[in-house]
């Protein structure tokens, strides 16, 4: 397919590098917004432009964050002594979405997987570690995907906390809500039958 | 879902403005972009800029192009006696990635669509006309899909050139290549049926 501009050719190429967007999507995107006024593409490009220069990390618990310090760490209402680690940016907003938690975050920015050549290294795993370990934690909660890249990875953070005297917990597993029994897992099914807990209203 | 970025929340904003792409989508693509070095994403930036200030609609076919005329327009060894009538940019590029055509084309820019409001002054349907009646035009090609609307639009086309003197054909509908024919519509089937052709190897 000979794309008739270069500029067309670039702005589809841009589109294309990103997860899930093949050429042909890209093209109807990118014509999509030709179709648009000249300032919404602007405002686009300008919206780029902002996030490469002001997105930032925050320094505590490396959420994203536009200060040094992202507001989940900034706000003192919060309990400050309770991490829950999570994998990205995304977990963070899908359990504040709960409204449950009110301690704070530590986002490694991916899990261990060696097949992907992500080792330890490569995460937060050494700051969460320094974090505990300057005191004033009582307790690190494990909030990693129920996977076996999860599971190492929360394995591997719990060798490195153990000695340091926080509690170490992890999210509850078991069947989901609103789950048909008859088509849930086996390995799931039998866990929530052994970690089976008193019946209440 | 709350983000905690207000230049985060502006892209994502920006990308689920497109069409097939809602905000979760519009989450994963926009940190996945941050993932990236920031003169990628500047660069991504710039596209849409270049975009936005580069891209010229042909003045003779209204095809995207880089410069006032397009490059089939000004290419001398092509059939300028004959027009292929297309909805769309992506039309253009289709049928020239067959190598069966060596014409021109005209770009609509849509097709006439009521329920969408789109009627045919808000179509390239006038300037057609006038290219027609400008002379040297021997064929005009109806290249719009075969659906109602598009069917509308090739008529009301045909209305128009009717008295101009030009041989005006629309594609071969039939079979398609590699179709089951058990599967293949009646009406498609009925045409094939009826416009058959001599055998020939």
């Amino acid at each position: 397919m000979e794309i008739p501009s270069v500029y067309l050719e670039r702005a589809v190429g841009q589109f294309s590098q990103l997860p899930g967007i093949g050429r042909k999507t890209a093209m109807r995107l990118v014509l999509h917004l030709l179709r648009r006024e000249r300032s919404d593409i602007e405002a686009f490009a300008e919206s780029l432009n902002e996030l490469a220069h002001n997105v930032r990390y925050c320094k505590v618990c490396h959420n994203i964050s536009d200060e040094d310090t992202c507001a989940i760490c900034s706000t003192p209402s919060r309990d400050h002594a309770t991490i829950c680690v999570v994998e990205s940016v995304q977990d963070v907003m899908a359990i504040e979405s709960t409204q449950q938690y009110s301690g704070t975050y530590h986002v490694l920015g991916g899990i261990i997987s060696p097949m992907d050549g992500i080792g330890p290294q490569d995460l937060e795993i050494q700051s969460l570690v320094e974090r505990v370990q300057a005191g004033g934690i009582r307790e690190v909660i494990l909030a990693l995907s129920p996977t076996m890249e999860g599971d190492t990875t929360s394995f591997y953070i719990y060798r490195k906390l153990e000695g340091v005297g926080v509690t170490i917990t992890t999210l509850a597993r078991g069947v989901a809500q609103n789950d048909q029994l008859q088509y849930t897992d086996e390995l799931t099914l039998g866990r929530s039958i052994v970690d089976r807990r008193p019946f209440s209203v």
